[in-house]
């Protein structure tokens, strides 16, 4: 595990905060090691930092309480959806109090001729998707791991279907939110569009918990395509591959997913489910549409596929077909993990524009083997945005650190080549250095405007923007 | 003209800074009286309160010199595109200096293989697409008028075909932009998505020039379609048209336009045309995409349109015959005064979930009825988004008076009806009062954060938040 930086506890404030939590929530509040543990707990590769104790409150008017409770003992509050993130969100490392939302995961309202729906921030992706079901609309987002709403909202989360359906920046219309002293507020109406002064939506969308914790999101769906299919292909370089992704967003295919696997990819997904592909670049697309548009875009694809060197081409519309290869794609962390029985992953992520796929791409696996890394590679390339795994034995010192220096490395090159050090996972604490390089004084107006709305630094300690004292 | 707050001036801060501008760039400060009022004097029903002096800067650094001179007196600084917007965004109600952008009107950089171009702020949308031309690329956003890309971002504009492509916060990547203390930060990368701290690029969006000023935006671009085609049917009732578009919505059709023209407004656009159309309620669109996928979307517009009683479809795909119809909406504003001569108009706009517009609409048009106002409706409806052009004599105080006491009440319509008091014009002077109605206490957090980013409040004051002091 990587060390994470330590805050300052106020350890007078964290008594009282916590004598008065235990007495107000009762079994609600929580202060076992396992439990705190757990809610500190994520995929990431960073250190351990639990809190003093969970609560898991039920109603917008609880979560309030306990922010005034915490602001009152200028205690750290910290919210916690599942658990998904990969950057160390979810770490105390000055303490405090985590505020689990799993008991607020209800649908407040389903509006299906406007296409949105108002849910709790609890609600998983897809729990909330289940519920929607004979709705005839769906809520598209889909970052990989069933992560809440909340969390998805606080980490702006994207994932494979970005491309057609944008992020969570641009499928939320309006949030409820607990301020950092108690306040609630609402950030804007189901309007599908506004003009209504500061965008506080988006300000509160990636702010990871940080300016106040998210407690009813307003979100837009989409109508269930009437036919969907898929495809995939191998290429004889990544060059290749992204030459054809360019080409396809460039002729205007409005495909819903288009994700690259590197050559080491797709030996993980053929040893974890035995698939038998071509252990080249291969890319992996779904189409969404009506039935005659699918099929227009199919055969579009495949004339561009061809030109670009594409071998191995299979489209289908058969759900059973289509679900099989998109599966071990889902699955692909565990896949990698058969690369090298006995190690663990981590996962990180840069973008660039589309343009500097390919050069990243390459530079990047080379780096890895170079450094004698293994870190396969998937991405959701019709953003330029996309993951190596690297592969780690969690008990040798050496090689945790090598595989950070090499994720500096990443983050250094993403940033040279105009891009971002994260597209998706967010900056918590694993990224904070290279925020700043990236975005350099944009990050002072960050600071002051966290300042600004939480002057005793209670909200999230130790992510996004540098370190206050509490 | 409605009179507007002033705000107490700053006379010995603005005589020194005047002063200095006048000695640093030359011809390039004017202080005369007609180009002072021509930049206060927007579109508006708002009284003019123009600036003490106006400056052409041309570039980035000229931009921080001039904020960094109006930081050191505490005088205002406003920026001005070409003067499109609607409520009183570049008036001086303390006086100061309009920032005039029209010589930093270059297209820096086109990215064709990313779809993205860095553009100066002082473009306009014409202007750029003029540009883009040959490189089979465009940008979508339009607000019908020529605005200037920077004034369109900082207004969050949108406009006819937000329904497929979306507003200005969803097309741009990243903004360059000058703090109030001169500072230049640069808000995101070229990297299509982002998970990398604040979203500042969405917070200077709709900023209306309150919390700094844009000087570079990297916007992103669409392939131009293969086809084109438009279609416009007619409907017995404003209710019709309005299930018909939600139906067009909810089957996923992926209009790039639905257009809502009153019966009133057909009239209009018949007597400023001549285009014989009848005169009911009447919806306007285009689609784009491949040959077949418009000619899809087309018929099964069509068979939706019929379902609710349309009458008198044309569809086409003649450029020509296209833009006839769609040129007079896009004149919609001059077509309007031809139904009461001698008039100007009141443009206001606001927005509501799809599934009360058409109560919102009736009630608006009933309620100017009874009031005695002439007031045709034009819709960007798959939005949600209507305009009332309220036709007035500006030369009879009390017409006046009842055209603000309407605005008042139809924006208090559309926030009860769970929508917003603009959906693309923005705040400036004239919704102010609305937007506490709207958000309440979310307000406060506004406010918060224009104290943090601009103290001495010298960007664009009397705009958005309440008044601070100078």
């Amino acid at each position: 595990m990587v060390q994470a930086t330590r805050l300052e506890r106020n350890e007078a404030g964290i008594a009282a905060a916590v004598g008065i939590l235990k007495q107000q929530f009762g079994d609600r509040f929580q202060t076992g090691a396992s439990i705190r543990e757990q809610h500190a707990h994520t995929t990431t590769y960073i250190e351990t930092q639990s809190p003093d104790g969970v609560v898991f409150p039920e109603s917008t008017a609880e979560v309030a309480e306990i922010v005034r409770i915490c602001a009152a003992h200028k205690v750290p509050v910290i919210g916690f959806g599942i658990g998904s993130s990969l950057e160390g969100h979810v770490n105390a490392p000055a303490g405090g109090i985590s505020v689990d939302f799993s008991r607020m995961d209800k649908v407040l309202a389903v509006h299906g001729a406007d296409l949105d729906v108002v849910v709790q921030p609890g609600i998983t992706r897809e729990a909330l998707n289940v519920h929607l079901r004979d709705s005839g609309l769906f809520f598209p987002i889909d970052p990989g791991a069933n992560a809440t709403i909340g969390g998805m909202a606080a980490t702006r989360a994207s994932g494979t279907n970005a491309v057609r359906y944008g992020t969570m920046k641009d499928n939320i219309l309006s949030l409820e939110a607990v301020m950092p002293d108690g306040t609630v507020i609402r950030t804007g109406t189901r309007a599908r569009k506004s003009s209504a002064g500061y965008d506080l939506t988006r300000l509160l969308i990636g702010s990871e918990g940080t300016l106040g914790l998210i407690t009813e999101i307003t979100l837009r769906l989409q109508g269930i395509p009437e036919a969907i299919s898929s495809a995939r292909c191998s290429f004889p370089t990544v060059d290749a591959a992204c030459e054809a992704v360019i080409a396809t967003i460039q002729y205007g295919i409005p495909v819903a997913r288009i994700e690259l696997l590197d050559a080491m990819s797709v030996r993980a997904v053929n040893l974890y489910a035995g698939l038998g592909l071509p252990e080249t670049p291969m890319l992996l697309l779904e189409f969404h549409g009506s039935a005659a548009g699918v099929a227009e875009q199919t055969e579009s694809f495949r004339e561009i596929a061809a030109d670009f060197g594409s071998t191995d081409y299979v489209a289908t519309a058969s759900p059973e077909e289509r679900n099989k290869v998109w599966k071990a794609r889902h699955d692909m962390y565990y896949a990698s993990l058969q690369l090298r029985p006995g190690c663990k992953g981590l996962s990180t992520d840069i973008c660039v524009p589309i343009s500097n796929l390919a050069t990243c791409v390459n530079r990047a696996t080379e780096k890895a083997a170079e450094m004698g890394l293994m870190a396969p590679v998937v991405g959701h390339v019709g953003d330029g945005n996309f993951h190596m795994l690297v592969l780690m034995d969690m008990d040798d010192p050496a090689e945790i650190a090598k595989a950070d220096e090499y994720v500096g490395w990443l983050n250094e090159m993403a940033i040279e080549m105009d891009g971002t050090c994260t597209g998706e996972h967010g900056i918590g604490q694993g990224k904070r250095p290279y925020l700043m390089k990236e975005l350099g004084q944009a990050v002072d107006v960050m600071a002051a405007i966290k300042h600004a709305i939480d002057p005793d630094g209670i909200m999230n300690p130790g992510k996004i923007v540098p370190d206050m004292s509490i």
